[in-house]
């Protein structure tokens, strides 16, 4: 039997407590072993819960289950990141194996957390901190295992894709999208966290430890969120053939390690493409399998527990004190593990959406053409909108570059935007170049 | 170290050898071991190849292989179902791992190779029988463990789905894009295997023994290739929002399991409908992860090699003689394992679509409708085309059916088809009905 202490009753650990139920019978036949929560640590251990606690002790002290030695391994849902990486630190120490979901912990302690794995007989498993159902580190750490990862990107934050199928789908602008989302409880009431990047930057990040073998510095991410797309720029992109969506892009390039969150341009035809609602996806390419995508739900107590569940079953197939057999925490022993760094955001080469809103003089197009060309960015393509109606009236111009560099750029459009016949700041969004 | 002997060295084999070269810095830092191919058994030895063999013994004689002791796993490479399964039986009876590619060779000795595997300490690992690159052994083995997988659809023939996305994108017969396809070398002289369905039936049925844990008797998979599809059902189902696919499906329904190959209609939103080309995908949905998609390249030497060498990690870092730790072969352990019996097709109950060909006189709907409705069939739509040109000329009625049981449609359409009015036997689609 594996016993089990949990960190956290909230939504997602109701819903470990009742998949274990529900699947109980299937779960014992796969696994030849019973898996049994023994007991849960909850800030408030009077409060009512919609499932069924029986045989679980509860208690709001922390050592309750991080001295009992009989657990064997301990689930962190709490979230947070100092009572839970102390939780997870201290559960490591003592040999035993941790599941978290808690990928805000991963992401910004990481330093910390995962030399910690190193140092303990115990394992460190966290299939539920990015994508939710969609078993994406697993497919990561043993799936693609005989592959050199080049690139993932990744659609891994509902509300942000929600809100941006909305805009596609039906032409509303952000801020009422965002609105009737809270209204309907599907964004938080300061929804930073989810339209800004940060929880789209806490799982790339994730993800690419694991595919790249090693540690990056978390707060050099690039960040960008959905605040700034307006539904002018999705129409534009679709008559160019693209969706616009959030990625999490973490790239391996002759010149370095690229990661960023921004909104993309992804052609059409690409599988991330197809991804709306709050569903989530992520796009591996290694250098043998090729393209791949995994797609499901990312969020939600039931999606959310079958990946927890599935460490659970992990844990207990492999719980037999030989840490020496398990997949290594990181994907490497612990030799090999490096402390990467990050390309800056300024030498990141990829092609551009840039629209422009200016009057319409003679002169406007090669003049900007005559810039960017300065700075050897080469034109794709140009949408211009015919003439204004009134003289006055600022018109769109909307360009595709090919690849550039992301500070040629910068500086192209430091220029242009103080031309005379520029009648806004110039927008720029990325394109996912294949 | 691990000691590996490979039988067969064609288009896989090289890229197995191949990516253990490419890739053997990255790997022995994940691994924390060497893998090392010390022998192949090949039909012709003298056979020059496209890879590096040095470090290679080779011998024609599968004893080389079978009777070394030092081999801790054999990856079967061959093909058929003979030699085949004999290496495979003969392997693990002396308790070596075996990897194996051989989806037909599973699927149609699954009722003896499966009970060896729990004979025997070694271990069996197929992820490169289905689906090539893609995860999705393991992702139903272990990703979706916690879960009570309810449904299986796949798109796992490349040969059948290029043929009916060059129809569909391009308009052309099912007959031309064969016959290019085979000038193309995409299809095989004898196409049988690929477009009549037998090679997605061996798959979905290791899908779906895996899956619901059991064993099932391949031979009463019901299975329907893609000859009959005509470019009229491909643009009348692109009118009704569908695209046709091939398809895989396994089911788990209250009145018993479902194992069936044919074409389908996907509806277009679904993201099924979006994989085009030679690409494959399976979508599971399970009873907490709800739907998932799993994509990439479902053949070809270096996607299949990806597999096969992901098969050969998980062998290295779980060999340790205590088979007590490995993931059971279907997923249970062997007092667990089940045989299952098929629902026959006659008690499927799924959506159709029927296109009629009729001469189109008075009352022919009102009869058809008629004849579907005592059979408790009820029309969901309709799609009747004008009038004909000349009056005895057929006209085409498409009938979407809500849904009903394979054998009340089956029926219907043997009465209809005796119809005066009718020009020629009614064409049936299933719909994939979610």
């Amino acid at each position: 039997m594996i016993n089990v202490g949990v960190f956290g009753l909230g939504t997602v650990g109701q819903g470990v407590v009742q998949l274990l139920q529900e699947n109980r019978s299937i779960l014992e036949k796969r696994i030849g072993k019973q898996i049994r929560i023994s007991k849960a640590v909850v800030a408030n251990p009077d409060k009512k819960r919609g499932v069924d606690l029986e045989g679980i002790e509860i208690s709001s002290d922390p050592q309750f289950i991080l001295q009992d030695n009989s657990i064997d391994v301990v689930v962190e849902l709490m979230g947070g990141l100092d009572n839970a990486g102390e939780v997870v630190l201290a559960s490591l120490k003592s040999n035993k194996t941790v599941i978290t979901a808690n990928k805000a912990l991963l992401a910004e302690r990481a330093s910390e957390i995962f030399p910690a794995v190193y140092n303990s007989t115990g394992n460190l498993l966290f299939e539920s901190s990015v994508a939710g159902g969609i078993p994406i580190i697993r497919t990561v750490k043993e799936g693609l295992a005989g592959d050199d990862i080049l690139e993932i990107s990744g659609i891994i934050n509902g509300t942000a894709n929600y809100i941006l199928s909305r805009m596609t789908d039906e032409g509303i602008a952000f801020e009422d999208v965002l609105k009737q989302a809270q209204d309907l409880g599907y964004a938080e009431a300061d929804p930073s966290f989810d339209v800004d990047g940060n929880d789209t930057a806490h799982k790339i990040y994730i993800l690419m430890c694991m595919a790249f073998n090693g540690i990056f510095p978390y707060e050099d991410l690039f960040m960008e969120g959905i605040r700034g797309i307006q539904t002018a720029d999705i129409d534009y992109a679709r008559e160019l053939g693209y969706r616009i969506k959030l990625l999490g892009k973490a790239k391996k390039t002759e010149h370095g390690f690229e990661g960023r969150v921004h909104p993309c341009l992804v052609e059409e035809k690409e599988m991330l493409a197809s991804v709306n609602g709050a569903f989530n996806a992520v796009s591996l390419t290694g250098n043998f399998v090729g393209p791949t995508v995994f797609y499901g739900q990312g969020a939600g107590a039931h999606p959310t527990a079958s990946a927890v569940v599935s460490d659970l079953i992990e844990a207990a197939r492999s719980i037999s004190n030989n840490a020496d057999n398990r997949v290594f925490p990181l994907g490497v022993s612990a030799e090999h593990l490096k402390q990467y760094k990050l390309l800056p955001m300024d030498d990141v080469v990829t092609e551009y959406y840039l629209r422009f809103t200016v009057y319409d003089e003679p002169g406007v197009l090669a003049t900007i053409s005559g810039i960017l060309g300065d700075q050897n960015i080469s034109i794709r393509s140009v949408i211009q909108k015919t003439k204004a109606h009134a003289p006055d009236e600022p018109v769109t111009l909307v360009i595709l570059t090919h690849s550039a560099r992301e500070k040629d750029i910068k500086d192209s459009l430091g220029k242009i935007d103080k031309l005379s016949f520029v009648y806004e700041s110039t927008r720029l969004i990325r394109i996912d170049s294949q």
